[in-house]
């Protein structure tokens, strides 16, 4: 349309660590998005939704990852030099949001969000910078019933993606009971004896990744990873790392949420902090067991803990128990695919008061996509797409009124809009889309006010047994031509049959 | 938990031009992305979602407001120092991924897409920076057809989603019309005429805000606005700006399609963009007709611009005839919820070799809010929340049980988690969150395996009536104690006369 002086042209390629998502991927994300509304509609949480950006300052630094710059997250500055940055997860803008708008809710205030959150983290394999959360939380409520509603809705959400009793577990705990052994072995409950706690947790988080010896060497001197790089650790002696780890362990045989909870009884030191925690299991326990949550479904497990810094008591994990096929066709378990926890002090950060409150966080990316690499979402099923094709581009009005029919009896349909006349490439197109059935109208239909049909997947089967050009031309194996009056009746049994 | 050393307090607020939704606005959201998506399915078209970044060399430079710093968009650098931005529109970032995935898609390759785009605009009272969109796009079809299919599945969103006949219309226009008529004045087809065609589209665009005498001043020596700001204009003559008002001009008689494309036929100057652009609308036209899209439902119209910088050809715009009420109480006409057009260069800015797409876009928060305050949502309809009080906090197991079978028979139901056993406060939470029933059980309901219920949508009613407390004692409007077990049925029966 005009000469242009030597223009620029950028390389396509997205963003490091950021992906596209094609319809297979979305429609499982979009498949576990409505079944957990649902669940959280029944149990009256009403929906909410805020902004992608959060004030610096109302986020906070609560990401696992200290090291990075920004503490994790996408920073900018508005015109009027405010830090804003993108939200890490869906907790912190709630914070803010209950804080903004205290007096005209409802107490306790329950709401649902489902919504993309981003870190800032370092790209890799496997590893996004983006992805789908979604939320459940209840503001206000102090008492662990709203812990152990917390629980049940995870798990009635596992089973309405599609999974049985026994493929998924939520495991308990409470961080106060560490914080107790803790406090006992002389990490004081300073700002600075606080950086020394949240680095034994952050040891104990990465127990599944890492196994014991690893957070042994964490929760001791340091450990050097495979690249060389080393983390420091939290300083524990010997006998302190075996005191910890011994805590750790309460759940090991196996037992249920009342006989893990007994062992914990012995091996805990009888500090407050562990007490109050010890209490709290204890009543999640009794109110699950009232609603009928028995031990296949949620766990005692003292080796969760959640990486997040702003959890003060009971914190939550939802686990998959089902194996995937890693990307060098390893058979691995899935692990979490969320979890969850009390925050008491995270809306007090900005109102000054205590405001107690406790929610749960799916994966969503990670929860789908595992389901469908277990192969347990809904079968992607056959394609029900019709395209006719337009062999007579100057025609292409009567094709759209012919799309337009069967789109108006409820079937999919679209013209090939490529232009030309080549069927073999209209045809192949077709196949490309996936499609299950092709129209064709030329002259000859035209006048006989008919119209020829194919059965591509059929069509497909049948060509396997043929083995000439000129044999295949004879048969047109899965083509018939038909009166144009029938053609959506046969659009639809044909459908039913695929 | 810990001392403090001064704690710091941020203030809960959201970043300017943010705004949180409530229950209200994402129902009414959602359930235009539900029609809209079921429209695009019909029609053949897959989902696709790309990241919320991209590259800031792939976006590219396209938005109407220039002036402001990164072009209107919000950019950050990455570790690696390549600047990134959001994305401030879907269009872009679909060409970038054509262009990524060129090989490997079908041709021509038809996507829908549904998310969040991001404007770094001046912040202001309405004037929001996070928007949602949906968009179709067909990439490769270089014919007519494809247009006007983007006009057809617009006016079919339009009624999907609830409109009427002549509650809407799709209005259509070709740029290149007014190109024939800058080329014939005399503003070249360089990069620095490219520049001046540009803004006298812009001036076109505001023609709704500004009125003719406004689009004159800009198309001029510009305009100064009441805040004392002055606009540069296009600095066209007097009679040159006739020579454009008279083209734009050319739907003021209110006539059908074919009416204003005999206007415009006589009023061009007959250089081959005009008759390029000419030759389109009376394809698309024709299309449409075959279609059985009337003139109630598609109009041609110059004065259509839209303000994105990519457009080449065809632009459309779906507008709203109803009237809403505005801030300050004045009826006002909605206008614009959507527009797109043909953009044959943006893929070919990535690619070198010309790709053609055309594609349609929904501002979703806008035409969602439009709807909803015109009152053509669905109405909000009554409450069917059950809110079971916790009269005995220690028996919170019992209420949880009994708000399971609630929504084991699909109702929904919740248990007060906010602690206490004031009754007063437990009802006046139902209340607050427009809950239509409540249950209670205290100790003479337990004994006598009975609950006590209260319709409180009746009883607000009936209490209208009750001028003294003995009487509202005495009476306890729309209460009544019943067994257990007929609960379900009871709750049912209330909520169907609701």
């Amino acid at each position: 349309m005009s000469k242009k002086d030597k223009p620029f042209r950028p390389k396509a390629r997205r963003p490091r660590g950021f992906e596209d998502k094609p319809p297979s991927v979305l429609q499982a994300e979009r498949a576990l998005l409505r079944a957990a509304s649902a669940v959280y509609e029944r149990w009256g949480f009403e929906p909410l939704e805020t902004p992608a950006f959060e004030y610096a300052d109302a986020l906070g630094k609560f990401l696992p990852d200290e090291e990075r710059p920004n503490e994790g997250v996408f920073a900018l500055q508005d015109d009027d030099e405010q830090w804003m940055a993108l939200r890490y997860d869906l907790t912190a803008p709630l914070a803010r949001y209950v804080a903004e708008n205290y007096d005209a809710l409802p107490k306790p205030f329950r709401r649902y969000q489902l919504g993309t959150v981003w870190r800032n983290e370092k790209p890799g394999p496997g590893r996004f910078r983006q992805f789908v959360q979604c939320d459940a939380d209840t503001v206000g409520a102090p008492g662990p019933a709203a812990d152990a509603e917390m629980i049940a809705i995870a798990a009635e959400i596992m089973e309405a993606a599609g999974l049985k009793r026994g493929e998924y577990v939520v495991k308990l705990n409470d961080r106060r009971l560490l914080d107790g052994v803790l406090e006992e072995l002389g990490v004081p409950a300073t700002k600075e004896g606080a950086q020394r706690r949240l680095r034994v947790l952050r040891a104990i988080d990465k127990l599944d990744r890492l196994g014991p010896d690893g957070v042994r060497a964490l929760l001791g001197e340091g450990r050097k990873d495979e690249s060389g790089d080393f983390t420091e650790g939290a300083k524990l002696a010997p006998a302190e790392v075996d005191a910890v780890l011994g805590v750790l362990g309460a759940a090991e045989s196996g037992g249920g949420r009342e006989a893990t909870i007994a062992i914990l009884e012995e091996r805990l030191f009888r500090t407050e902090a562990a007490c109050a925690g010890l209490a709290a299991l204890i009543e999640i326990d009794r109110t699950l067991a009232a609603m009928g949550l028995g031990d296949d479904r949620a766990v005692v497990d003292p080796t969760i803990v959640r990486g997040l810094g702003y959890y003060t008591g009971p914190v939550f994990e939802a686990d998959l128990k089902l194996d995937i096929e890693s990307d060098d066709g390893q058979r691995v378990r899935v692990g979490s695919v969320g979890g969850g926890g009390r925050y008491d002090d995270l809306v007090a950060r900005f109102r000054g008061q205590e405001t107690p409150a406790t929610g749960f966080s799916f994966g969503v990316s990670r929860f789908a996509a595992a389901l469908r690499l277990a192969g347990r979402t809904a079968a992607e099923g056959a394609s029900d797409l019709v395209v006719v094709l337009a062999l007579e581009p100057e025609r292409t009005g009567d094709y759209f009124a012919l799309a337009g029919a069967l789109r108006e009896a409820g079937l999919r349909a679209e013209v090939y809009l490529g232009g030309g006349k080549n069927m073999g490439k209209q045809l192949k197109y077709a196949d490309r889309r996936g499609a299950a059935i092709a129209v064709l109208v030329g002259p000859d239909e035209r006048a006989a006010d008919q119209v020829t049909v194919k059965d591509l997947a059929r069509g497909a089967e049948l060509s396997k047994g043929i083995t000439s050009r000129d044999e295949w031309v004879a048969t047109r194996p899965a083509q018939e031509t038909i009166k144009r009056e029938d053609l959506i009746s046969w659009v639809r049994s044909a459908l039913s049959k695929s």
